[in-house]
């Protein structure tokens, strides 16, 4: 099909790798970038994704591999939704339409991908201290490759960042930061450091400084020598004090910049001057991102990405509008986010917040009806969890929105902030289970296992829209832990939904069909497979019970108990990590009565453990030795009971 | 017994509460002071216990509750082992002598413990993240409550400190951060924010850059009026650039400091100013670690804690040394770090890192002979962890040493940096399973759990020194990713250790002892307590059986086959969490093989799932309908075939 593979210019079709881009002349560049972007406008605009990122770093891009010696030289793309570019230049153009595409190229550098893709980078900030351990381990090879990390001024704002710099600039290692500072992440972004970068960028505090003190030098320089030498060592001194970049020269950096991230020449000069300079240098380059394409100049969050066809001038989709009935079911993220301000108008005590994700986790209602008590912290899902923990410790509700696989970045917050001092966090984890074309890096496969094993927290998945609502307004009453529910991208059920809330009974499932020999045990969404397969199998004459079990914790046992008597064989079913997940709860329940060979786990039971000597509280918990001994007579007293 | 109970001093004695601390003059708070540090040395001498941060804040201590209105006003203690001071003037100077026993005070702030304890604070950096939210909680409510985080210079290099900051100085909320600058954490802290804050406190550069500023200006404040005018305004700018601290005005902060954390009435006097500034403020106070103890001044990385009793004057433990023989088993942490330094004299390759626990990881053996590949990054997980997976990226072998508690810190670098790149880092993880007197916060009870989820992992545990090391020299010749190896705190069995290294199998268990009727399956060191218990029951007749596994992850699938061959019951026995866990491998594995009901977990298998649709990637990894009818008909086959 000619337009899903769109042409590249002549010179852009020339380049099968950067040592075709490398036989060029700087001259030539210009057109290479004004080629590249409209092929990347050309191909999104067939088969979405994101570009908004890429189309900011086209220039960027062009006079990295023009000046490094890729993939010797090794560059580390932070968040690398912003690679397209990258990906086009090594190699990867003829099979750029099949990005993000099941079996294609992956949205991401990919180490497996390519050998021009030196680290694999889905979620953000990664890039300085990965770039970091490249270059470590290239001097204790004493190799001479250099590496480049380039990261935008969002992802700057997350702590691994900073910890990355703190420690390059105390290593003096030789590396090079490119901070793409286009103000924004996905949603325009945050925080003191943004504050910082626009007041160095728009100039007004530094010039304007800077204008006074050369007004005043002029007064002296013409008073005389003495005065003259005077002037010129103020003038120095001055200079030091008042160049911008202060912050990343606190943490042992030389700062570069800002400099016009659009200017393929001027990149590429200052790039093969950097090459030269030793140590640890941050240059810090002023982007537009979506450049090049006016629709997503003017609006950045909407054209972070795009999913469908568009039109590549006006920007309008191309996408058939469907018939307005059966009307398409709503997002989970809308249902939350309606739900939340409906819940918030009620309870003043509810406040949310959410690390840099207000527009994929659909908390704009809640921002915009209730800004006081809504917040966005940036790209920093460990402060967002523990900055929760705080306002509820002071009797505040939290209702923290964050991404699955996001919230592995505060994991530890959740455990030692939230979960151990069992205070009343939801956390509402959206992303939960497979995520589709943004793959392995973002899937939320692990959320259900890695919280499962924490004390103090009820763990809960919806069926459908309706059972989401009811479970946050069951969750904004419960004050006895944490609570997580986890819910998907995308398309609820679009069933009625009933306006009021009603309170769910904690820890109970329900039972959703009646059936015979064997019965399907679903946790969340993924049950509507289990509705349709029920179906189809009856059809067939095999008659399945279903049951939607709600909560992963803690686990219905009666209903179990029920189960267990009436069926010889249970599926279990979730989106989630098989291992330690939902299913895992029901296999250490069941397997601990089953009876050839029965099971017993022994280990650290689900609450937390108070200190003391190892040697007691082993005995406390009962893994002792008397314990244990005391496990195998129970045991066996009760098998000859049998 | 008097001398577990030492007595205070008589104004010490009058303190039960804060209010009794206001009651007193001004000029008395020195006294205070004095009394409040002889108390600690006093208790700690008998005890044990962290003192080394407590000593060096007892002025601010001291000066903080005389100021603010505790516990109405808010303060936080990041890390909480700095709050000893705080604990003795809040009511608990009477029980201050069960400090860190079983059932006793707890070592850290703790909510459940005492109103003035507003926070729970056993890891680092949580305090201005928690401060921020207590002030947004006091805002929301309009109360005019005060909030003070109390942070160390080695705390504020975590990522999280930071992000914190950052949000902190956008949200212009009214909040006081001090920064307890002793240029400590537990062992010498590292990083590029610790050169700056020596810079400050120092003075070189700045005061040397103010005093030359003042010299110049001399020379035009005696050139006339305009001239003075000028030289007014120059003074102005120029003190504005050269005050230290901007990096922290780059993130939103009023500076002030440094100060003397020394002087109490200096600290007072400031702290009253302090109340009356609005907006986000930090306070740079430098201070000894140890201060008014001279051992522990000397020493201060020895000195952080003391785990038995010492003579009060010399530092001399009051320990009776044990005879020569039998020898005291070594540490599990001292085996790792030798082994580690015997496989990098070997494997020139092998890299080591360590978040600012060198001395508690027993790193400084490679440290000191390896000092070009051994990396202190500081307190600062996130980094570590991706740090190591970029070294991993380019043909290294590192060996990052890790506390299991610290690890939650790390858990999505290791997901998303190391695991799903499936890179050869090997994670030590020290302190694995209870860990005494540090309580619930340290405990390291998660991580087969979190870790068991993840796939392109190894997950092993020693049963002794020797395993531990042969697990170690296994791993660092493992290239299909990452490996865990966890052991706990404390001594290993003080067997005979043979220099070579062997290689062990992967996945692989062993029969440590033949038995009837009922097997243990144990993980780990913890599994001495089933050998011992074995013994007890044998004299009483009943014969177990004992399985050493080894691996959590992959399980030795076919000994439990053997196993649930032999014997009708099984006991999983782990020094970690139940839910998830190694137990919870067993019954996954067990409750699938059983026949009453038999039971199959459906869900995310252990493996990196690429990108696509939700549908087509449930679809390949038979979740979707297809899957799941294909799947009841096998059950049901495979019961009709019975």
């Amino acid at each position: 099909m000619e337009s899903s593979k769109p042409k590249p210019g002549a010179l852009l079709g020339s380049i099968d790798s950067p040592a075709d881009l490398k036989k060029l002349k700087p001259e030539q560049l210009q057109d290479v970038c004004d080629e590249l972007r409209q092929f990347i406008i050309d191909m999104v605009s067939v088969h979405g994704g994101h570009f908004g990122a890429s189309l900011g770093v086209v220039e960027l891009t062009t006079a990295l591999h023009y000046v490094y010696d890729t993939p010797k030289d090794l560059l580390v793309w932070d968040v690398g939704h912003q690679a397209y570019g990258h990906k086009i230049l090594t190699g990867r153009r003829g099979k750029f339409h099949t990005n993000r595409q099941y079996g294609g190229l992956s949205g991401f550098p990919k180490r497996s991908e390519s050998e021009y893709d030196t680290f694999g980078v889905g979620h953000s900030s990664t890039s300085i201290s990965a770039a970091l351990g490249m270059a470590v381990a290239r001097d204790l090879d004493k190799s001479d490759k250099k590496v480049v990390a380039v990261i935008g001024d969002g992802a700057m704002t997350a702590g691994l960042a900073f910890e990355a710099m703190n420690n390059a600039g105390a290593m003096n290692s030789d590396i090079l930061v490119i901070l793409n500072d286009n103000n924004m992440s996905i949603d325009p972004n945050v925080g003191a450091l943004k504050e910082y970068l626009a007041d160095i960028t728009t100039s007004k505090t530094f010039n304007k400084m800077r204008d006074e003190m050369y007004d005043m030098l002029g007064h002296f320089k013409s008073a005389g020598e003495k005065m003259r030498k005077i002037a010129s060592r103020l003038e120095k001194a001055m200079m030091a004090a008042l160049t911008p970049g202060s912050l990343f020269r606190s943490l042992g950096f030389k700062y570069y910049g800002p400099t016009d991230g659009h200017d393929v020449d001027g990149l590429r000069r200052m790039l093969e001057d950097l090459k030269e300079v030793k140590g640890p240098k941050l240059l810090h380059i002023v982007t537009v991102k979506g450049k090049g394409f006016a629709p997503a100049e003017r609006e950045q969050t909407k054209w972070h990405a795009s999913s469908s066809p568009f039109d590549k001038i006006t920007g309008k989709s191309l996408v058939e509008p469907k018939p307005a009935i059966p009307k398409p079911a709503p997002k989970y993220q809308d249902v939350f986010g309606e739900a939340l301000v409906e819940l918030a108008a009620k309870d003043e005590n509810i406040v949310s917040m959410t690390p840099a994700m207000p527009s994929g986790s659909s908390l704009w209602p809640m921002m915009n009806t209730f800004p006081e008590r809504s917040f966005d912290v940036g790209i920093a899902e460990q402060h967002a969890v523990t900055f929760a923990a705080g306002l509820a410790s002071e009797g505040k509700k939290p209702f923290c929105a964050i991404y699955s696989s996001f919230l592995q970045r505060g994991y530890d917050q959740l455990v030692h902030d939230v979960a151990i001092q069992k205070l009343p966090v939801v956390f509402c984890i959206d992303r939960a289970g497979l995520v589709g074309a943004d793959g392995p890096t973002h899937h939320g496969a692990y959320d259900t296992s890695y919280m499962r094993a924490v004390p103090n927290m009820v763990i809960s998945s919806p069926l459908n829209e309706q059972d989401l609502r009811d479970m946050m307004f069951t969750a904004s009453n419960f004050s006895e832990g944490a609570w997580a529910i986890r819910y998907p991208r995308g398309r609820a059920t679009g069933m009625e939904i009933r306006e009021e809330f009603h309170p769910i009974e904690i820890g109970k499932g329900i039972e959703l069909r009646k059936g015979e020999d064997m019965a399907v045990l679903s946790f969340g969404p993924i049950g509507k497979y289990a509705t349709e397969a029920a179906e189809i199998l009856s059809d067939e004459g095999i008659e399945i019970g279903h049951f939607d079990m709600r909560f992963a914790k803690p686990l219905d046992t009666e209903l179990i108990d029920e189960i267990c008597l009436t069926y010889d064989h249970i599926i279990t079913l979730e989106d989630g990590a098989k291992l330690g997940g939902f299913g895992s709860a029901v296999a250490e329940y069941i397997a601990e009565k089953s009876n050839r060979p029965t099971l017993k786990i022994m280990g650290i039971p689900d609450r937390i453990i108070e200190h003391g000597t190892q040697e007691e509280l082993h005995e406390e918990i009962g893994i002792g030795v008397t314990g244990l001994i005391e496990m195998v007579k129970e045991k066996l007293n009760k098998k000859v009971g049998l």
